[in-house]
């Protein structure tokens, strides 16, 4: 429940202050039209109810008929959805609706690409907090048009000890007491890890998952060995394992191979890039 | 004049709507620390003062030192800030901060790379208007910062009759006529084109730019042609070429060649990788 | 695309922070009823839509017909409209919907004035940035309603270099030259001058118009001369010239024949008296 | 308790939504320099701390001294202020801060001229609710400098039972009874009345006070008789007169002179032409 | 007209900033459904419509269907409301809908519960301004569910001299006189009185009301009894008498036997426990 | 990190449109002074920091001394704080800040009354989402105040499969299925239970919590007993065990004695009496 018409009103005036002064001078009345939205580039299509959101915003009386699902693989000249409703509104809300959905598109594009990768092995690929301001909610719902996964939406609903906390509580042990004596009860507790030595403690202090920062894929087997001969040796639940850092389309496979439960990826969000789609009057 | 506040503020309220949890958890009361920016990979660092501003917003007495300028190409490993302050307030603005850095940075660099490839040749790289919604004023900021320059900022402050304001008004010569009869006379009047035909019909016209859309190298060269040999031969002023569509780093440079005023590049906003950045508690 | 429906929400809810006491006791449930609105004075009509929206605000069922177009001129005691709805809506909205219709009918009937005294001459009233906060965008609609052009609408759609600009830059020429090597290519700039020196330096500079700041008709006369004879000798277009500064219904016209191209009214939004208007239940 | 500060933000984003492109170019850094208020035509000074907030809102360390106080008389060339800062801070901020201070300087000095007709008698001059959508609290405060009152604010703080309302309620001695069982205590009950009737049922009514609306001269000094020997008759205390309705400066003091307690007059604020103020940078 | 669909926005925003992530998982599409809203204790309904609303904010086709109406007497168990439409609108706005609606109940029932004990009498119960921040214009409107009366809804539409204002002011007669100069002819004033001598003061100053303030129940006697006697002595309308503090279910009915006309409670707005209801799919 | 800032602002709009017009005509000009705020009855006293801001936000050189801290237990009489600043901010700000005091006050000592029954038992007393609309932060701010835990804030940061999501799924199995397969992995999954054939359920489906809801403390010992002797012989970690419904001073103690983790109480912020507290101009 974000405020999206909120979000996309915003987006218009950002991209119109004054109204569309060319646009305005060509369409002198209410004349109806449409117009066709077309992918110029294979992808995940991902943001189709936004754009018609955007042209609604501008003509409440507009249409938008859509020819695929929010998720789907398109393939270059692609037409996903057609528009009709004033022309006006169409002509203005051309290059706003046209930003979401390319944006949107890149990273389901650029998730799935990695999903495909790791999808033979039991391994979430999930999403991280390097999103855009102001758009995280559509950034990680793009995430699951591409098939990954959401990791915590925001310092509020998840618990994260990193390598700052650490430094600042002086030790993971004394990091996790802190925050286990105050969170509400419906959280569990994941704590970043730089090293085996701090993956031990981790599992000393008994936290539901462990993230491996930047560790090699040797690195990671150790880990997970670590995991499981401590876990089957103390008879314990074995905690979640996420890795994360540095993943990239090249080293996803293998790093899913190790048998960790989750790979976070950065870059799915902050360097997608856009996917390129057009909309042409018709 | 943008609200800069207000838009830090929103991201600060996604990023932590009930909170920090961990953080506050984690440090107990008021106690102050420091950390530090560093760069992790070679780029053009932009955004310091929004990061700065991202602290203020949490710990109005935190303080930021900056140790490179805005615009600065700085190599991997270098530290280009230190924020002094409450510790709560460094650790609860890290990623808020470092998703402002990372992305104007990403953009700022990208830019730049352009810039360098066309700068022995009379031609501006400018940005186009396929930004992140509510972050426009911020990139193309940061595209000044990567040498650029800015087109227009929005549909209100810029006349630009592209393809589908054609097909509407039926002809270039109709929608010159159109535009030129209501805007403001401060207000210059560009005219999108698809080939040569058009072209001519824009210089019949007297507009004041024409928009060279996706043409190849050998078509803008034989529109630059075309448009110098009427100008001379009508005693009138030239009007601006600006090339855009496919530009990239590999054929920016035959372009800038060809003796056009502008390239316009979207990739430079809408497709930047993320400048990769972290911070560090000391 | 201006958040018209926001500003109308926030004047109503200037004008009844808590409710209507008066009519909300007089009226006991939504009994329905209609109104008239009646011009009690001859003027240019302006501000039926957003009269209307005024009581849709109130009540989304309500109706509003109308029996002129937005900048017909009428007659005194010309029934312009009628709404039907709940009448509490319209005994509440009534003052609000007023008061934006008074104001700009107001302002088209003065603008229509001076566009009258100045129409056999080939030049275009437009209005300045002397506008009433927050109602820019609808005063300068009710100037063209009044048939007035528009001048720019803000510090970022246009340039104009002032008076306290060249105090700055210390002169014309350094203005000119800041200014050209900054602003995006679609802005044309003009200078705002105060003699003929000025006038002569403008011209020297190649800019797009030349404002005449508070000059006589004499003086007026002489820079347009000086204009024409410059280009003329260069083989330069002429740049556009506008008048500005005390102009009024004695003067305008007489300003109007010596050939300049623009010449803008302060007064038509600063100082324009109301068009007397009510609203009567049937 | 106004959101004075958010509606100078509104004001000055709706000047400058991407920055003051003249004056960026032209102000290279943080330059600082003074300016100068001058008021070009004799009248009422309102608005200097509007003013002051402005360039603060732009340049939190700029300060501006004022040499006249609010409501003061000031004559023509008169410096009023003085403000010092950085030169685009001032530069950005001339229009909207003249903008502010013209308008309810108009409105102060019309008023002015009101109560100064008005003075010998024992009447007070009070505005309506005619005032600009989002400015009421501002203009009222201008009414209250140039020597006037102010009437309700709003439909929310004062009950004031018009023609529409006795129409609807079908006579003034039902408007009455239903207004009286249902507002709060602390509120007093004016009615509007058309004719001597009118005035007479409400009188027996025993209302608190009586709008006479669009009564000539004759007809006001008939009811201030009626009401007199009425209230005498009836040892009831004499409910407050109102006069509404086409006062103007030539007829303000005959009214005066009748003995009404008030006189409520709508072309102060809605018809007040503006007060002619200029700044200047030294 | 308060904008009460802001508020219910706010209010959903705070319950799911990031959605329902329970009823998301569960609810796979868009299924509809129903559900009832049953009153779980005796009491008065109050405040649906605005559950009614917050259905509709979530799916805007939801129809809520309600068996009581406001304001009504309801028993335990009693269904008052069924709502059908998308069940994970009904499901996310649950909580929301039965938060407001159970405040409201719970302020309507406590209040009914003075009004019967105060209804043989002549006297108003009414409300104060210790009202929840944010919900004041809903939480008087409960009040008036419940059979009470409002007082003031806030310092701007209505005078009301507390002690402190008379410690400022040094004396009740000069408090007085202050604001009888300066506040609007449509309201009256009503002064806090600690002891007979101040109620004595108050009487010299003519004032509309007088406010009895912790006054015990022999206390109010004596000064009704001497606002009788002077009133009558002087031949002056009574002013309206009104008692506050530490009134009680307990002490109510003795108070209004006084002769008082208002009795002012606190404990009905910030002290109602809340009325038992809950919600149920079908 | 919530826009306190925002919510005290808009307090003192709702409380204050217009301006406090009794203390605008009482205090003429910049007058200093002080006042004390006493507890007029003994009680956990929170929200003094937010009363410093609400003088703040009228009169910021305002300084608020304290002479308690959040969280204290204090007599009846106590002088907890004192203000200086402009005497108009004091009286303005006096109601809109004791109206936060008194209720966070009022949760807070409520909550503790909870606490120190439960006090000698292994058990939180946590809050729920039964909160007024706008404040849930606030009201769970004073619970800590007063020694209770907090639930998830909210439908995004804790999954709580309640009833209802169980008769839409149609049984707990499917609904903890569902739910799993879809949130992140750092967020634990409780179960409402009604009785002890859904308790089994739950067990069985590995939950991380059970909420046993309106069962008898008969029943609640069965449930502890059931859970206990399950994980003994299935070897695993026990689930947390929280009580809700009908939970009150009377039976929270007994409830405590049965061995669960966490008892949820909605009346202490749906019903709290507010505690007296009062301010005093010296």
């Amino acid at each position: 429940m974000q405020s999206l018409d909120e979000l996309i009103f915003q987006a218009l005036q950002e991209d119109a202050p004054f109204g569309d002064i060319t646009t305005e001078a060509i369409v002198s009345g209410n004349e109806e039209g449409s117009a066709v939205i077309v992918v110029k580039q294979d992808g995940v299509i991902c943001g189709l109810k936004i754009a018609e959101k955007v042209f609604k915003a501008l003509d409440p009386n507009s249409l938008t008929e859509t020819f695929a699902d929010e998720g789907d693989w398109v393939n270059a000249l692609r037409t996903v959805a057609k528009v009709r409703g004033k022309l006006k509104a169409i002509l203005m809300g051309e290059r706003t609706a046209l930003n979401f959905l390319q944006r949107l598109s890149g990273i389901a594009t650029l998730t799935k690409k990695f999903v495909e990768k790791a999808s033979p092995y039991q391994v979430r690929i999930v999403d991280t907090r390097k999103t855009t301001p102001l758009l995280r909610i559509l950034e990680k719902y793009a995430v699951r048009c591409g098939g990954g996964f959401n990791h915590r939406f925001s310092l509020s609903d998840g618990v994260l000890i990193k390598d700052n906390h650490i430094r600042v509580a002086k030790s993971v042990t004394e990091a996790v007491r802190r925050v286990r004596s105050k969170v509400h009860h419906l959280l569990r507790i994941e704590v970043e890890t730089q090293n085996l030595e701090q993956v031990q403690e981790a599992l000393e202090c008994d936290v539901d998952a462990i993230l491996l920062d930047n560790f090699d894929v040797d690195e990671i087997r150790r880990a997970v060995q670590l995991v499981k001969e401590w876990c089957e040796r103390k008879g314990k639940r074995k905690p979640l394992l996420e890795v994360s850092g540095n993943v990239n389309l090249q080293n996803v496979e293998e790093i899913a191979q190790t048998g960790v439960d989750i790979i976070s990826v950065g870059s799915i969000t902050h360097s997608a890039p856009s996917l390129d789609i057009s909309m042409e009057i018709e």
